[in-house]
C-alpha cells in the first residue's frame, strides 16, 4: 500500500529527500483530490443542513484555552531516560521491547526483594488481577506495575536500558506533554509560550457563542470544522494512523441536556452511514462502545467507529457525549459566560455536547485500502480502486484510440469541454487495454474511448471501472451522464 | 468590515473570550464558505489543467529545508532590546514611533558627535542621498542610519527607550528569526527542533521529482498547493492583512530556463484575470513591478498584483521567476538530484520556476472589501456584499410569503431539493423585505420566495440580489436556474 501510494502519486514521505521526518507525509495529485473529495463530501453532509454551522478556527490558540481543556495538564506519556546513555523511552514502548519470559524473571526479582515490604501486598494484587497463565500473566501484570506510581521504581530498578545495557539506571518515569509548544513573539519565555492544537474541537467550543450569535441558531444545532492538529507523539505507527500531524474532521452538537441520549444516538447512526454511503464495506466497519469504566473524564457515553485495517480494528472516528465539561470549564478558565438563553423557556443553561471527531487522515487511509482490489482477468491480475465515484481522484479519462483519423481533436474536445467540472486525464500513449489498467489504478471510474464509430455517428465509448461494461453516450450527453453517475 | 465581519459571522477574534491571540483570527459560518470558495475556485482554475498537479505537503517539515531555502539565515527582522526595562522592539516599528522634528535631531546630536570621525563620512553620504526637504529628509536618513551596521549604534545611543524612557540603555540591533520553533519527540535540544513553515512553496520544491515521477508530466508543468503557513510577525497589522497564522494558495511552474519569460509573462496575466473572472474590480486592482535593484536573493523578475485595501495598495499575490535558485540549493543541501531529463534532447539540467504565490486570508479580504456596497433604495440605506455568485456563501434563500396555505411546505420542499447541491438558508421570520436585506448582508445572489400565485401555476419568484430584479421560475426548473446562473 505505501509503495502503491507512492509510485501512483497518493502519500509521499515528507521531506523525502532529506531522509523524511518521522509522523510527517505528504499527499501526491492523487492523494490530494481523494482527501478533498473525503472533506467535501464530509463538509456537504454535516453543514448542507438548516442546524449545522461551519468554522475554520487557527491552529494557534490561546494558550489558557489548554489550560481550560486539561491539556497542559493531562496530555501526557510516562517517560523514563537512561541516567547513563541519556536514552529517553516512552514507557509503553520501552515494555513493548522486553519479551515474556523476561518480564516474568524481572517481577520474580521484584518479588523477591520486596520481602517484608508494605508494597508486597499490592504487588500480590496486581499479579493476581492480571490475566493469563504463566509468562502472559506475569507480562500483564509488567505492563500494570510499570505505570503504577509505587511500583515503577522498583520494576524499573530490575531492567536493563536496551540501548547501552547498564542495570539500575533509570531514572523515575516522568510525564511528557505531548503538544507541540512554540513561542509567539521574539522572547522565548513561559509567558510567550502557545501551543499547536493537539484537537479542533477547542476552536470551535471557545466560539460556542460568537457563532450562534451571527447564524442565530436555537438548540440543537451544530458546529463542524476541518482542520490540522499536531500531536507529539514519541511512537508514530501504520502509515497514516498515528502521525505527528494529522487533519480533523470535527462536530459539536449543543443539545438541552435532556436530549443528549437521543442526539448521541442519532449521530451514532449517521456518522456511521456516511462511511457507508461512499462505498466503505460494512463488514469492515463496527462500533466500539467504551465500557462505562474507560470512558474519558469528560464523557458520558463514547463510541468509536473502527475500521478492519491491516494492521487490526482501529478507531477512524469516536462520538462522545462530552456533557457540559468543556463550555463550564471554558465558563470557569474565561470568566465568560458561554450559557444559552431558551427564548421559550427563559431558561439559561449549559447545553451539553454531542461530538464527532474523525480522522480525515484515517479515513483517507481507510477509503483507500477498502477501495484496493486485485482480480484476475484473462490469466492477468488486474489492480483496481473502487472508489466511490464522488471519492474518485480522476473522475474520467478520454482516449483517442489511435492518434489519427481527428480521433485525438474530438477527444481533446471532449476533454476541454469536461474540464470545467470535472478533474479529467487525457491519455493517447500505448494500447488502450494499458491505458485502462493505469486508470483502474488510479480508481477512475470512467473512461471514454473515441474510436471509429465516434467518427460515424458521434458518440463515444464509456467503460465502467468494476463491471469493465461498456455503453455508447452520446457526445453531447457525456458531460450529464457523468454527472448523473457521479453526483446522483 | 471588522464589525460587519463579527455580526454575520465571516470572521472572528481568536480565543476572543481569552482576550484574544494577537495575529490570528477565525472564519465564522459565511466566512469559512467564502473562504472555501476562493479556495475551491483557485484550485479549479490550477488544477483542472493538463499540465498542473495537486499537492498538499505537511506544515512540519525537515529543518534543513529551511537551512537550504535560506530562511534559517536570512529571514529575519532587526531587533532591540532596552538594557534598562528589557523592552523588545523591531527597529522599523521602534522608528515609526518618533516623530520626524524628533529624527531631525537626533541626527544632529550624531553629525555632532561624529566630528572628526571616519564615519561621518558615510553619515554624510546618507543623509545628502535621502529623499525630502527638511524633517522630511532627515527622517529619510534616519530609517537608513537605524539599521545600518556602522551608524545605528550612534543613532540608537542618542534615543530614548519609548517605555521606560532610558537613554542610551538600547544594545545594539540583533536579527530574529520570524519561522515559529517547536520541538519533536520529548528533547528539547537543537537536534530536534523543527519550524512551523513559513511558505508553502519548500514543499513543493523538495517534492518535484515524486510529483513528476508518480504524474509522468514533461516540462513545462506546475504543482498547485493550498495551506497555511506561519510566521512570527512583531507587528500583525490591518485585520487579515498581516497576520501570524495565514493561508496560502501557491503553484510552482517547471519550465526549460529559454522558456521562463514566456511563462512569466503567461502566469502573470492568468493571474490578474482570475481576480477579475471572479467579479473583483478592475480598478482596485494593479502590478506593481519589482524594480530590478529591489528583486529577492531568488528573483530574476517579480511583480506583485495589489489590491487597494482601505489602507492602501496592498499585495495580494506574488508572481515570480525563480531561476534555478531554489532546485540547485535543495540539491546541494540534501545531496539528491533534483535534475530533470528531457526524453526528447537527453539533456539533463535543473528547470527554472514561476511562482504564483497568493494569499488566500489576504484574497478573502479583498473580496469582502470589494463586494461591500451600500446605497440608498426608498430613502433607506441597502447593505449589500455584491460577491460573485460562485463565491457568495450561501447561494439562495427560501422564503414562504406568509406562514401558512401550504406555503411553508412548498418552500421546505424547495429548500431540501437544493440542499443536496447548494448551501442555502431557509427564512421563515419578519416581512419580505426584511428578509431580502439580511441576505443582501450575507451576500446572497438569490432569494426564492413562495407566494400565492406559486399556490396557481407552481412557479416562484426569485429575486436577483444585485439588480433586485423580480422573475418567476418554476419549482421543477430552479435547481437548473441556479445551476447555469451560478456555476455557468
Amino acid at each position: 500500500m505505501v509503495s502503491l501510494s507512492k509510485r501512483r502519486g497518493f502519500v509521499f514521505q515528507s521531506s523525502e529527500i532529506y531522509g523524511g521526518l518521522n509522523g510527517c507525509w505528504d499527499y501526491g495529485p492523487l492523494g490530494v483530490e481523494l482527501l478533498k473529495n473525503i472533506k467535501e463530501e464530509w463538509w456537504k453532509f454535516m453543514t448542507f443542513r438548516e442546524n449545522v454551522e461551519g468554522l475554520d478556527a487557527s491552529i494557534l490558540m490561546h494558550p489558557r484555552v489548554w489550560e481550560a481543556s486539561g491539556h497542559v495538564e493531562n496530555f501526557t506519556d510516562p517517560m523514563i531516560d537512561c541516567k547513563q546513555c541519556k536514552a529517553r523511552f516512552r514507557l509503553d514502548t520501552f515494555a513493548e521491547q522486553v519479551n515474556e519470559k523476561k518480564k516474568r524473571k524481572t517481577l520474580e526479582a521484584v518479588k523477591e526483594k520486596l520481602t517484608g515490604d508494605p508494597l508486597l501486598e499490592k504487588f500480590n494484587t496486581i499479579f493476581d488481577n492480571a490475566e493469563g497463565q504463566g509468562d502472559t500473566k506475569a507480562a500483564a501484570a509488567f505492563e500494570v506495575m510499570i505505570e503504577d506510581a509505587d511500583l515503577s521504581k522498583a520494576v524499573l530498578g530490575e531492567m536493563n536500558c536496551p540501548q547501552c545495557g547498564t542495570k539500575e539506571s533509570f531514572t523515575a518515569a516522568r510525564q511528557f506533554n505531548l503538544m507541540f509548544k512554540t513561542f509567539m513573539g521574539p522572547v522565548e519565555d513561559s509567558g510567550a509560550a502557545v501551543y499547536l492544537r493537539p484537537e479542533t474541537a477547542q476552536g470551535i467550543f471557545v466560539n460556542f457563542l460568537n457563532v450562534q450569535g451571527a447564524s442565530r441558531q436555537k438548540l440543537p444545532f451544530g458546529i463542524a470544522q476541518i482542520g490540522k492538529a499536531f500531536r507529539n507523539e514519541i511512537n508514530t505507527k501504520n502509515f497514516l494512523f498515528r502521525t505527528r500531524e494529522f487533519e480533523q474532521m470535527e462536530m459539536q452538537f449543543f443539545v438541552k441536556p435532556v436530549d443528549d441520549k437521543q442526539w448521541y444516538d442519532y449521530w451514532k447512526s449517521e456518522r456511521l452511514q456516511w462511511y457507508i454511503s461512499l462505498g466503505m464495506s460494512e463488514e469492515n466497519l463496527r462500533y466500539h462502545d467504551h465500557p462505562a469504566d474507560k470512558l474519558a473524564h469528560y464523557a458520558k457515553e463514547a463510541t468509536d467507529i473502527e475500521y478492519k485495517f491491516p494492521f487490526g480494528w482501529g478507531e477512524m472516528e469516536g462520538i462522545h457525549n462530552r456533557t457540559d465539561f468543556d463550555l463550564s470549564r471554558h465558563e470557569k478558565f474565561s470568566g465568560k459566560s458561554l450559557k444559552y438563553f431558551d427564548e421559550e423557556t427563559k431558561e439559561k443553561f449549559v447545553p451539553f455536547i454531542i461530538e464527532t471527531s474523525a480522522g480525515a487522515s484515517r479515513s483517507f487511509m481507510a477509503f483507500l485500502i477498502d477501495a484496493y482490489d486485485e482480480e484476475a482477468v484473462n490469466d492477468e491480475t488486474r489492480t483496481v480502486l473502487r472508489f466511490h465515484p464522488k471519492l474518485a481522484p480522476i473522475k474520467a479519462a478520454i482516449f483517442p484510440l489511435v492518434n489519427k483519423d481527428g480521433m485525438p481533436e474530438i477527444a481533446r474536445k471532449i476533454e476541454s469541454g469536461l474540464r470545467k467540472n470535472f478533474k479529467v486525464f487525457y491519455d493517447d500513449k500505448g494500447a488502450v487495454g494499458r491505458r485502462y489498467r493505469r486508470q483502474d489504478e488510479a480508481g477512475t471510474p470512467f473512461c471514454i474511448t473515441v474510436d471509429t464509430q465516434t467518427l460515424e455517428d458521434q458518440t463515444v465509448t464509456v467503460r465502467e471501472r468494476d463491471s469493465m461494461g461498456q455503453v455508447r453516450v452520446g457526445i453531447d450527453m457525456i458531460g450529464k451522464y457523468l454527472m448523473d453517475k457521479i453526483y446522483f
